[in-house]
């Protein structure tokens, strides 16, 4: 076997996983308050057999999706989930027992499952006699398609990501208001694929009010993506009759509130699981000084400014001993643009 | 011979340049308005047999140096150089007559001498018999130990980095002036490193009234470095008596102007070809709106404040057609920190 020297796993099982995590990718935005989890099945001379991914809430699972399409070339065969499979009944029957009857002889799962209701599918599938192996992909996934539902799993608290574009010297516009484009083309073309993974993008009204935004997703040619989420917009005033956030393009939510709590536990009252938070600067100061965003996610563009909105204002922050530290996790460029994504240093809450 | 397919030399080749610009590096700060070069010479069977780089002012440039090193061996060999030879009798001999006289077989140097006082070199080797390449590791060179003295041999003009150390959301202090420290201790020892290889630090009377910096190299054991810049504040009050920028660690010059060509034009006339733009957001500002900034190089914390002054100000620029476009040449992490270096989209003077 070609053992890779990192990871202790094969080049076929790493390839299987990979595959499984493209096909969760997929179905981001669709699943919650479910986790967006993707299966491959191998066959037992190591063929790919069947893949499958989490359907929307109610419908099958993942595993079960795979092994529907892998039939009678499971048995004896391999499935790598991107987490750990369910033990429990809920809207549907446990996948564990679906994988036993299918007759595999193995399971490989990326991430093991931190619900307690729903854990334990290992030793449900070792008693069974089917051979269970964790941990291939387990950072991809996490980061990933997982991230959110993972945070949501263990907290029961959606999972904000604050993503915002400046100049490198912090300016979201000019001292004029003027702001197209600070970004690049692909930056913009990736926030749009990043919107229809999400739940929801959140934004304030006073961003509403001064840009009026669409916030829905859409294609690099400029057409509605084939799902979009749900758009939240959050401040105590009205919403303008013709503002563009309420057009049919997607279903649009206004939280009467600027309490950051009040507006999470209303999300998640609605399955929520995965937030997009895009501003202004003083609603992501809100979420900040609450300890509410969990991700950072910035689009800096080479240029320069001196003068105009910053990007972030109110953090509660007056002096150097209390800035938010995060953990640089990724710096990649899109575009001539620096993207960075972190994370806070200590968990929220924990501040 | 080892051919290394995206450059076209081979790896002893390279090395030997390679050599020659870490020699170059050394000396970096102590040649201006000379180039700092660097030269190794191998003889003919590939062995290095000396290595040299340019002496301060009125000294031996680089091959002398590495000539005299090497003797009789040189004879037959090969001498590699950052910069190409220069042909002309200035303080020194042409640097052509110490190559044929020592009979090396081959010159390769990695930048041609733009300046037309000087250039020709390639032309009087080859009229010599001396074969002649050019181009190994131009760009390391140019962008690298040569990139300032290039700028001015093009221009006549200092050659201006502007540096600054700011949070992801661009504030170079919190709300109540505090800043130590921003940037993590790996980018500050970083600073420490190039502040000693320029020749001159350039700092507005405003930050020296208010932080009150010595603005001078150090070793990370914080011990002065062996050689300082020159340290130049630019304003048109007076510098209080106790200013640590007056100590006698380095010389110091004050310019009591705030017009920013006035300022280049007497360090000019000083032999000061490269210049670190240290701040404040306002000197730099009018430094950006001159188009008198040839390098941006920020350090970007990991941190968010949400208030607190910004890095830039006053740069002359209300609306965003106007922004000022950069071209990210490098974007490396500095300690958690992630530095950015970068250079106008269009070359100063140009917009």
């Amino acid at each position: 076997m070609d053992v890779d020297p990192s990871g202790g796993w094969d080049r076929s099982s790493r390839a299987a996983m990979a595959l499984a995590v493209a096909a969760s990718e997929d179905v981001r935005g669709t699943t919650s308050p479910n986790p967006p989890v993707g299966c491959v099945v191998l066959d037992a001379a190591g063929e790919v057999v069947g893949v499958g991914a989490t359907q929307p809430p109610g419908g099958p699972h993942a595993e079960v999706m795979a092994l529907r399409a892998a039939g009678e070339r499971a048995r004896g065969g391999t499935a790598f989930v991107t987490l750990e499979p369910c033990a429990h009944h809920g809207r549907t029957p446990p996948c564990t027992e679906a994988l036993i009857s299918a007759g595999v002889a193995a399971v490989v799962h990326a991430v093991v499952d931190p619900n307690p209701r729903a854990a334990g599918g290992a030793d449900v599938l070792r008693a069974a006699g089917v051979r269970v192996e964790s941990g291939l992909l387990a950072r991809e996934v996490e980061r990933g398609p997982l991230r959110a539902w993972l945070h949501y799993a263990r907290t029961g608290q959606p999972h904000v990501t604050w993503k915002y574009a400046a100049t490198l010297d912090g300016r979201s516009a000019a001292a004029d208001g003027t702001s197209k484009w600070i970004s690049s083309a692909e930056s913009r073309a990736e926030v749009h694929r990043v919107r229809r993974q999400v739940d929801a993008i959140v934004a304030g009204l006073g961003t509403v009010l001064a840009d009026d935004p669409q916030l829905t997703a859409r294609t690099p040619e400029g057409v509605l993506a084939d799902r979009q989420p749900l758009r939240v917009v959050v401040g105590e005033g009205d919403l303008p009759a013709g503002a563009r956030v309420l057009d049919d393009s997607a279903e649009t939510l206004h939280l009467r509130t600027r309490d950051v709590d009040e507006v999470l536990a209303a999300l998640a009252g609605r399955g929520v699981v995965d937030v997009l938070l895009e501003g202004g600067p003083r609603l992501a100061g809100a979420f900040l000084a609450a300890g509410r965003v969990h991700r950072v996610l910035a689009y800096l563009a080479p240029t320069l400014l001196g003068a105009g909105p910053a990007a972030l204002a109110d953090a509660g922050i007056t002096t150097i001993a209390d800035a938010l530290r995060l953990v640089v996790e990724d710096v990649t460029t899109s575009g001539g643009d620096v993207r960075i994504s972190a994370v806070p240093a200590a968990p929220p809450g924990s501040r």
